[in-house]
């Protein structure tokens, strides 16, 4: 595509119809549009780029700037947008202000309305325990939000083998399985082991002393056993949800 | 298709031609087959469950092992093989008894033939200097035993960055990106923000001194700021060819 | 006991057939034979408070010394002697003066005969993979010299749950599991869920890149979801089947 | 017992009272009741299993997580529960509505009433300061609600190594010793060096500086030069203790 | 200086002027003027030494303390004074007593006017993202201090490269750059291979989970695999800034 | 000394004032006084064997428990009682019921008056900064608590290596100096190449970033190139004096 | 300049000299050349674009690989050529074919003929201790290939601290200094609170034990209080010596 | 000293009989002689400064270089000279021009005779295994040069606790003990709390698994429960010899 422009700016030129000058400024424009204060350059050609609209990393940001993000951003579109890691009191603040529907569990929050699910099949979010569901719902909202189809199975660690074994036609009806657990993170190699689909480990920080904060569960996913797993940074479901669903959008 | 046979064993002991304890030793019986000397239970029936036959994992096997294996499993079928990891003193100890194509350089053998790709599109192997380049070609190999066409972009990496984006075409172009990087493994971010298909990232043991033996790159890649990414194992170029592989195949 | 040797000496002052000062003497004996050289206190003692005779730790001593130990040892008992970590030269060399049994694959010699196993039940050894066989034969040859029954169950990994399942009786009818794997580890904690018994799980240095020799294995031990899981130092089969028989052995 | 049921099972069908699909359906049926939240999946197996009933982790659920566990628990069976890490909020929340035994130190509830010891021998809990004594409580207390005699030895730590050995009797006459200790962990190697049972070590994150949360201790513990010493998760009494009732009323 | 100083000295000792006692006690002199309650050793000398007044580290110190040595730096200077990480509640105490302009996003708080900027071209601070803004805040605002003009290239990580490099004119442009980024800190390498001046990078503790408090970015940039860069502390925007300016004012 | 008093014991039975039973008991007897809660072993054989009386680790203690080890102890004896890590809150609390000195900097309590100095020389506490006072604080207080002269140099941190030089006469002079500092923790090599006395360094948690809580200047400390400095724990004031004292009272 | 020639293309087209399809090919042109054989793309512009030429990674490469480049690039230019970590055996190799020096002590190899030093002052390259050399070596050399005058103070280590003040005068003349320390790493502090230039810190791998292949050094560095201090990887006295010449040859 | 050395060149400057310029010369004259080649700066000064000559660290130095020191060292006096880790190699060509003690174990070597030990009382030496010997004889040879009576006792380590017991005199008879051990490290705390005198500690690197090169003894001993207890870099017998030599000679 951009060829495409950069042919059509080379054609222009040629005609006459625009000068060296104009083009030069025209091959080096930015596409970037900030926001009114200047605190974050926001990728409108992301969309083109990437296929899904800008995402909202809300962990470190004020609701006034979330808030001034959202508004630039509906400003271009009315597609939906995804704020992940956003506190209570920010979700309050931007509820006052735009169709807002908020998840204080995984604090994930959504503004406008998601189209229908349009990937090639389901997506399995699967959890070692109760713990992990915050974690969890960051993927599965999120996969949700990106056009998937989405089956929850929680609380089914490897310490009582026979929960996962009582769903293994979820599991093995997959296009993708995200694989969530803190402690020993076994889940993963498991779960990598019974099914032929791409299997996308999340690590949680879930568990105490020797997890050293999910470097336990971390190693693990990355030692596994298993072929076909790959992993993502620790309790980050939303990255493992994104890989999940451009697989399960391939073209 | 487990619950079809299961059935099938049911369905003949209802019609009596299965007694309840010959369907037991059905129901029970071992679906893995030994090598005369018991060292190794090869998984016959994966190449059902996971749709690829036996690979061997040849670091920490002798020679001999290594031959026993592919021996039985040659007595099973005449689908190729591939073994990783293996040295050149067992490659050579192989191809005195079957017909074994080696690359000294991935440590990486094949015995028998391959077939045509049959995936959707191509994998990208990019690297980010030519020291990394026999991981990349651990994953590269392992791609086209597993039915890939296989892209190879090598020394890529961030510090010269036009280098990298002069073959922006090729990576537009790919259905699944293996991004393989040491030192500060930045290639998988970069990569990650430029194209819209999964990339998977593998850091090298490549560097020096603060590398710790990969793991500044398997941070680098696990914190990328770029979405869809996902990391395996230093140095696991089979690992990231696999699940590479899964997604360029998805049903 | 200890406590009957002190009232005995205390009657004997009292009876004036010992002298103060040689009551002192006794009571502080040096309860410890010095081999001829000096390098090593022999605790003879250990076989009446810990109820097995000396074993010698081979890592880190020249041939000379195992012998020499081995000797001296010999000259206070006939039992049998285990030797763990022994190399195949010192082997060599023990082997031209004591009968000495030599294991090269797990580096275990046994000097003497061993007499029959004494234990409640059976120890049953598991690993996760061939590479793990080293490690588990330490164990296992360990467990026998201690007078345990034991029961060998190798390669059964959980990337290929079924292995494992299909050995569910034996597992179900030991009295101790050593669970001994690499990698992810997490043998151990699908074990744990299984069985009602002590698991010992081994970390093992198999594996490569981001185990760190041993430390995924470890950590994801450490951390199990499972109840009834204890850990050793990696690769420290020798350990596990100490305590394991022990707890075989238990009043 | 597992397979006495199925072989019942296929006896019905061959007998024809039941159907092949029926069959199939008992089989696979799943062994877990969900709480009507569907929150957590609750192993109604495991009592038959493992031999003890369902044990709540209460880290990291709610108050009402907690007390809906419970109530489903107490719906199907009257045997007492065990709940661990449960802050003091939810055990006031809790007391409300079922009759709760609550240890603020250790933070242990127990609903119901505890059947008397059946173990074989005695339990010796050992700690190495006094800042030790709430892990210490973990595993004292779930000790006795696995139906155990404890005997508690805190404050014994190795620095004055005359407290510890003034207590030799009690730790002789142990059938498995928990030693649990911060700082440098040493306990565990000097008692293991003393008695002629398991020693279960329990690295406590007491101290400060250079011990990093436990890191000290758990080293220290896995490294113990006595043999029959393992080594549970920081801070894990519970899992120690867990352990210890197994050794303890093994068959 | 200092040489010619003592030879004065010794000239004055020749001479007569000065006695060798006196000579001794001159020579031996303190040149540090100690605050009224003895808590911090002021060094007078530095400003000739290191060209630079005395920088006051605000962290770790009470209100109290950083109005005391404000107050003895400003009885032999008036020229301004730098305070770096002070805390809201110290910033307000003194507003009271002295002329501070206080900027709460980096906690960076100036004493005095600042002179004309007298540095030989500019130093261009760069940020992965928004949440790197207030290092880099305190980075730009000591080189402000320290006599530099400064370029903010703010949000500009390499997940998005066209954001780079749209800005490339500034950065060729650049004396020094500081780049600044948490997660994988890949921002330093990158530009370290578009620019030809040195690149101090500073990692930040911006991320979770595997960036380990900024160590996934300081790991990234001390092996960057471009030339000309160093790093600094994690989140050390001053120290970047003070070795800018030294660079920037190179003799 | 203790085989004095066993010798005596033995005589007495030789003489039969004492019988062998009683003998036993004696000789086995509990050194060790409990508070009337239990909750602590009070070593009151302490201040015999290693010359000092007890000294009370406060952290981690509730004020009722260090008021009650410090009302036992004071019931055995009336020598000063030295209480470390010691919140305001218990020192208000203590305040109450005994004659306590407390410093919040360091957070010591010494309850009871202390004697003359006695030791052989002085004890120089350095420290790098005004950040590490609160730990220096700690073991000057300690030093005099058991009986040395301190000289306190604070501040003299080897980023400006003059205000160290003006005080090599101090340092010179010492017995022992004790080298408190955080990030780098240069100043304990500097200081060891300069004087000929033992050198006990403490490092300190003081700093941010890549100092990770101390072990920068942990490991500086440990790695140091000069001779005769050994390292106590991060903080660790307190055993820095202890040790320091002892060489200071070297018989 | 890289706008300027655009800007030329852009006039041709303009003008009719060039149609729209050769400038798109013009602009996207690929700025580098393969050797022969394919394993590595050699910027050629780097010349242009960072001022200095290209300069080989030795380590990881094949004598033949190194001599292949180094044919390529003296094909297209007649300046020196530098080349890192070469070993002994590619040196003999490469000095049959081209005119090659080589430092076996750095593994250092310059190929052709270094100009005059063109920088504006000196370069001082500091060592802790004479094992630092090599690493100091490898800075000095480079430092000297990339046209600055360099002085070598070895042997200087902070433990005997007259040392390092017999040469102040050296250090205050310094345009930069580079320190190269391992063990402790305290040199790059006490230079940096001397001197009024930037420090360039260089940690080296010299040491044993808890030195942890450098990371003692390098933490040290990274901790420095003193300000003016950045630092490069461990061993890195290459990174240093290409910092510290663009620093001297600041515009 | 120094002062009086300076006092008395001031003198002789107001008397005339030496110039400033003369005197500035002797004030900054290098006290330090290197060797022809100029590879290391002998501290000639050191024994003035310090109470003892120079000690070679072996370890990097070539045969040629130590032979080199050595010489030098002894064209100035005719003091005994300690090399530390110099292999076996070395010590044979030193043999052929000096009169060479070489210990093999400790790789220590003495050149020249030793004096009478002149220290206050015994330094012990204590190890927990015979795998320590050769770091406790690194420390028994070097006390021994530096004028101490030894005494040696191994293998006392504390799982058999009797062992060290039974060495109760010796160790109560110390000025000093050397506490040295690898694995759990536990040697150190109870030693530390069986005598009245400083104990240093040094963690070895035996061991294997969770050691990692003998951190877990560091950490065990840094975090020691005895006081009284200081630590040295693993293995660094050296060290810990040193600093127990100057509180055996402490004034």
């Amino acid at each position: 595509m951009e060829q495409k422009e950069l042919l059509t700016i080379l054609d222009q030129v040629a005609e006459g119809g625009v000068t060296p000058k104009e083009a030069l400024q025209k091959i080096r424009v930015e596409p970037y549009k900030e926001t009114a204060e200047g605190y974050a350059k926001i990728d409108m050609h992301r969309g083109i780029r990437q296929g899904v609209s800008e995402i909202i990393y809300g962990a470190g940001k004020t609701k006034e700037q979330i808030l001034g993000i959202v508004q630039t951003m509906r400003s271009e579109s009315d597609k939906a947008i995804l704020i992940t890691r956003m506190c209570q009191e920010a979700a309050d603040y931007l509820s006052k202000s735009c169709p807002l529907h908020y998840d204080s569990l995984s604090k994930i929050g959504i503004v406008g309305d998601l189209s229908e699910p349009d990937g090639r099949g389901k997506i399995v979010v699967a959890t070692g325990g109760t713990s992990d569901i915050p974690v969890a719902e960051e993927a599965a909202l999120t996969a949700e939000f990106l056009g998937n189809k989405v089956v929850r199975l929680y609380d089914v660690g490897v310490a009582g083998i026979h929960r996962l074994m009582s769903h293994v036609d979820e599991l093995m009806d997959a296009t993708v399985v995200i694989a969530i657990a803190g402690m020993e993170g076994a889940l993963a190699s498991v779960i990598g082991g019974m099914v032929d689909c791409p299997v996308i480990a999340v690590p949680t920080s879930v568990g105490y002393g020797a997890n050293f904060g999910g470097l336990s569960a971390l190693l693990s996913m990355l030692n596994s056993c298993a072929s076909g797993v790959s992993v993502v940074n620790i309790d980050n479901g939303f990255g493992a949800a994104y890989q999940a669903s451009m697989i399960n959008h391939i073209k």
